[in-house]
Parts: structure tokens; C-alpha cells; sequence
């Protein structure tokens, strides 16, 4: 019976992915480079039922290398969606789309250029996390939905979060961002940065045209290696592997004996399976470029048109995104009188907290739910 | 006139580096894998002069990239030794000498295998921490030196202090060990070894095998840009660099557009001419095999042996090797009535702290050899 019920879970997930093209004018996307881009097509999946008034849904946003699964077997957010969980399943439509210039379905690099007829490579433009939210809304007009109750998401999808507040406020009940930033530290730039060197280097990036040939396997394993390092804790890793050695089967000097290595080089492998390497250049590029005080020197202005209620989640051991991080935010929604609450979470799993802490998150999202469901923007949608 | 200073002073530094080739019987360093190795050579430069009774040397020893010319003109820690300096050359004879597996004078992998009349390249065998300081106090007994007065270093170099003060101790009078651990975390050994997949994924490196032909350049230069982000702090990132943009020379979508990715592309070039990528795979390795607890359950008894005064320092905003890890050596160094004083300074300068607070370093350390030539072991040699 187990497996027949599994079995079905697949089906349903094999299924779950659908895809929205731009199909009303305008069919292109004008990027904030001034470019335009089409055309455009977004993957996502939704989970629940949209209610009549349309006034239930969510819309999630996943991190550097999500994609739209985010619920069900091997979703990245499944202990968090569902029936009961956290974001009620019973109650919400939850909506969760594949960034534009990703790969697991929406439009990106590894799309086909309409001018060649091959995959774009780097005549992909640059993208930035204000064209990836343009074209969510195009994504949320096209599901007929006028407001969102609630638009969440952790790292760079708290940055998503972050851009609908600014761009879209009219059009979002509640917000919350999680485990993110305002705008990258040179810091956080850094890690990035090294993670596209590392694929940069690597002969089979062949200055981004490898689609007819090997991929960069190699410099974005490395990319991904660095970045599974920044994501755990000194605590986390020392409690997941400490110092223990493992059978070194390479017959190298330079073999994986300690486990964090063989762990390391499991996640780098498998990770070129599962994702194009020119997407991991263009959002990183979008992440590191993200600003949401651009233009704007005060800091108590960048969040005025804002009536939705915020949730700042951020977690004590995250230092890829230090608390103080969330904290500005908080500052910048109090300073705009933004009705924001903030709540650190005492992890010790570092930046992966936010997919891990699913427990805590739940119990804090559920809470804060019922408070815009019933009391914020009630009743006018 | 200036010019002239410089020009002799460059002369003086060309001529300071001195080799010592095992001459005595053992002329192999049987290292602690059981295999031996030779011949031995270690490049060293000294600086002072050694007094009568050979009373007044002291061990200065390098971190990962360093080498033996720790003073004088771009001296790694020329702020720190010198005339009326911290480890003041009037009064003092210091010894630096580049370990064992580097390439900057001492017999590593770039060195010319006996065997075979090539250079060893992965051919080398595995070395550690322990054989870096018994090859050490080969050239320390060829000096003709029983008792140092101190042994000094940083980082790597602080390991190669604790080392000296378990193989050592009845040949120091004193031990410094700065930002420095009894062994690494799982966290440290991961960004070794994210560098480590960066040298080995480049085809350049060829097993080891390049030294007729092109280097690893883009890996080795990829694995120093991971360093450079661990030596540095989130604070002293922000102070340097900001988020500041530079002119973007590459015409590539991916070209360095903030200082910060400038910066690391810069320092990540300029390793590579001046540091063998298979010294940098062997030296880690020696890094991360390290640890002084090894076949020690009881952290009492480590330094049970110990009659020397220890300083150990370290610095606040180090997240490569913290605090806690420096306040480990100081228990353990109590535990066995060792004494020994920590002192914690508040920098920002994050790892890097150790090469650039020399003038808090001068205080501290100039004050501590005063106790230790006046008071501890005073007069016995």
C-alpha cells in the first residue's frame, strides 16, 4: 500500500510542473537593462485551491538553486507546504515559480535564443531579482490573482520578497522575507564571486557556448562546494562530521579522507547533474547586484507605500547572512512605519536554517497568517 | 638618496637567504609516515646576531604562503622584526626558515626527485606538520643552537609552535602560537579543500605532472581566492571595498565589476607566479591532518612535559580560526600547570589580524621576552 501511495505522490509531482508563456502583449519582457527578452516562460507549480474571492494565495520564492518543486516528495519546502503544515494547504493556494534565467524550466541561458535557434549561452542578458519579480507578476495577472496574501521566501528568495514589497505593494497583504539582505556585503559578493571564477576556469565553460558539448562539470562543482560550506555553521559541521576519516577509494594523495570532504565532493558531483552552470553565473550576477537602496539614500523611504504586514525571520547562526542583516530591514520597515515584526531563531545550522527549521518556521508563519487572513487588508479581498 | 637605501637593502635581502643541506648523518628525514625522504634542504634568512652563548635565538615560522624572508623590505612580518621592533634585532637572533614541501627554497614537490632526475611532483611523499619542525630543529642543531629562547608564528605557523612545544620542549624557553588551533574543524578543513578541487579540477595540473609545461594557474589562483575571503573579516571587506564598482576592462558579462572582485582576481594572479600549486595541495594537507590531541585523549596531559612560558594571542574578528580554538590551548596549557598567559586583540582585520596588528604584537611580545630572557630559565643558558 506504501508504494502504491508513493507511486501516486509521483505522478502527481511528475504533473505538478506547468508553464506560463507570456502569451498577451506585451510578449516580451523589458529588463531593467533596458533589453528585452522573449519570450519568456515561467515554470511553476501550485498546491491547494484558489478561493473564490481569489484571496488566498501565496506566492513562494525559492534560493540560488531552487526551482519550483517546493512541495511534495524531495520538495526543498515540503515539510513546510502541505495539508496542516505551516503553509495550510487546506487553506491557501500556494503558488511557487522557477526564477527567470534559472533552468529547471522558465526561460534562461540555456533557452533557445528565437535569433540563432541555439541556446542562448551568454548572449543571455544580464538579469537582475527586479526582472525575475516582473515577470512572477506577469505569472500572478495571468492566474487572474489581484493581491497576494502572503509572498515568503528565504536568502534570495527574501530578496524577491524584499523587490515585491518595493515594486509590487499594492498588490501583496503580507511579506516575509527570510534569512536575507537588503544588498550583498563585499563579503557575500566574495563567495559568489569565487564560485564563478571556478566555473570561468574551467576550459569546458568554453566562454559560456558549451551546449553542444561537455559542461563545466568540474569549475561548478567547485562553485557549488564553496557555496555548501558558506550555507553550514562551524557548530553544524563539526556536530555532522567532526574530524572523522573515511576510506579514501581514489588511490590519490589528495583523495577525500576526511568525511566533510567526501561529503563536499558528493554535493559539488551531484550538483552538475541537476543544474546549467551559466544560470548559476547570471543569478549569482542578480544576487550580487541586488540593491534596494539604490537610488534611495534614506533608508525610511524605501518601504512608505507599504500597508502589508512583515515577518523578518532570521536565524542566529547564519553568518552567509548575519542577523544584522535582517535587522536593517526591520529598521528600514519601522523607520516607514511598516507594521513588521522580527524573530531570530536560536539554529545552529547556519544559512541552511531557513530550510531546515521548518518546525520553528511553521509555528511563527502559521501565527502570522492568521493575523493578515483576519485582521490586515480583511474583508476588501 | 633614498633610492640608494632601497637599492642596498635589496642587495642585503638577495643575499640573505641561506640554505642548509642535511650534512650529518641522517642525510634523510624519515618522516612520520614511516617513508624516508631526502636529500634536505631548508632555505632560512636570519637576521641579528647570535650572542655567545647562543642564548638569544628565536624561531620565527611561516604560514601557508609564506616563506623565509620574514624581514626586511616586503618581509611578511618586517613591521614585527627588526631594530628596536618587536622582536628587536639588537637584542635578539632571529632565524626564519621556509618548511619543509614549499617551494621557496626547501626541498618540496617542485624539487628534482633523486630517483628519477624530474621534479617529484605528487611522486612526493605526504608530509606533516611534525616533519616540517623535526626537519626545523635539524637546522636549529646545525646552528649550533641547544635552546631557543622562543619559537614564534601565526596560523600555520602557530601550528608548527605547538608542535615544537610537544616534540621540542626542553629546546625552548618560550612558545608564542598566534591565531592558531590544536587542530582543525571540519569547517577549516572544507575550505582547504574546496581550494585543493579547484588546483586538481584544473587539466593543467595533469596529476601533478606540469613542471614542463603550463602551471595550474587559473585553479591555484581560484584556490588563493578562497584564502583570501577567509582571511579577511565581513567588517574590514566592508571597510575596504563597500560595494564600490570599478570600470569593468573584460567586455564580458562576467568581468569584475565591484572593487572587491577586482581585488581577489588581482591577489588570486599574482599568487600563481610566486607559489607551486602542488606545495599548496601538500602544505594543506599538512594543515588539516594536523592534530595534537592525536593518540592524547587527556587534553592534560599534552604539555605535561612543558617547563616554557607561553603567550598565546589571537583575534577577536578571526572566524577562520576563533577565539575558542586559541582559549583551547590556553585550558590545555593550564591543565598542565603550564604558564601561560591569552591575550584577545580587537581587531577587525579579521585572520589577517596576525600579519597586520604587528604593533600590538610589538607590545605584547616584546614585553613577554623581557620576562622570559630575565626571569624563566634565566641564566642556564
Amino acid at each position: 500500500m506504501e508504494a502504491t501511495k508513493l507511486t501516486q505522490n509521483q505522478i502527481l509531482e511528475e504533473t505538478a510542473l506547468k508553464h506560463f508563456t507570456f502569451a498577451n502583449p506585451p510578449k516580451e519582457l523589458t529588463l531593467e537593462s533596458g533589453e528585452k527578452l522573449g519570450p519568456i516562460t515561467l515554470a511553476y507549480e501550485t498546491y491547494g485551491t484558489l478561493n473564490k474571492q481569489k484571496s488566498n494565495a501565496i506566492l513562494v520564492l525559492h534560493a540560488l538553486s531552487g526551482d519550483a518543486h517546493a512541495a511534495g516528495n524531495d520538495g526543498w519546502w515540503s515539510n513546510l507546504i502541505g495539508e496542516g503544515k505551516g503553509l495550510d494547504t487546506n487553506k491557501y493556494f500556494v503558488i511557487s515559480s522557477n526564477v527567470l534565467g534559472g533552468c529547471k524550466g522558465s526561460t534562461g541561458p540555456s533557452s533557445t535564443n528565437p535569433k540563432t535557434g541555439k541556446p542562448f549561452g551568454t548572449d543571455f542578458p544580464i538579469i537582475s531579482i527586479g526582472d525575475i519579480v516582473n515577470a512572477q507578476k506577469r505569472l500572478i495577472d495571468h492566474l487572474g490573482i489581484q493581491e497576494l496574501l502572503a509572498v515568503i521566501g528565504g536568502s534570495m528568495g527574501g530578496m524577491q520578497v524584499l523587490q515585491w514589497m518595493i515594486s509590487y505593494p499594492d498588490n501583496i497583504c503580507s511579506a516575509i522575507p527570510i534569512a536575507t539582505a537588503m544588498k550583498h556585503t563585499p563579503q557575500q559578493i566574495a563567495f559568489n564571486e569565487v564560485g564563478r571564477q571556478a566555473i570561468l576556469a574551467d576550459p569546458d565553460w568554453k566562454g559560456g557556448h558549451y551546449y553542444d558539448s561537455a559542461v563545466p562539470a568540474k569549475g561548478l562543482a567547485v562553485a557549488r562546494m564553496i557555496g555548501h560550506v558558506t550555507y553550514m555553521s562551524d557548530t553544524s559541521m563539526a556536530e555532522k562530521f567532526g574530524r572523522r576519516t573515511r576510506a579514501n577509494n581514489s588511490n590519490s594523495k589528495f583523495g577525500a579522507d576526511f568525511e566533510v570532504e567526501g561529503y563536499l565532493r558528493y554535493r559539488g558531483d551531484n550538483f552538475v547533474k541537476r543544474f546549467d552552470a551559466n544560470s548559476y553565473l547570471y543569478i549569482t550576477k542578480a544576487i550580487d547586484n541586488f540593491n534596494i537602496l539604490n537610488g534611495n539614500k534614506n533608508l525610511a523611504s524605501i518601504f512608505k507605500n507599504l500597508a502589508a504586514k512583515v515577518l523578518v525571520i532570521a536565524f542566529k547562526s547564519d553568518w552567509l547572512y548575519p542577523v544584522y542583516q535582517s535587522q536593517e530591514i526591520v529598521k528600514a520597515c519601522k523607520l516607514a512605519s511598516v507594521d513588521a515584526s522580527y524573530c531570530e531563531i536560536n539554529s545552529t545550522y547556519g544559512h541552511d536554517a531557513f530550510l531546515l527549521e521548518t518546525e520553528q518556521e511553521a509555528y511563527l508563519i502559521g501565527n502570522f497568517l492568521n493575523t493578515v487572513s483576519n485582521g490586515h487588508h480583511g474583508g476588501t479581498h
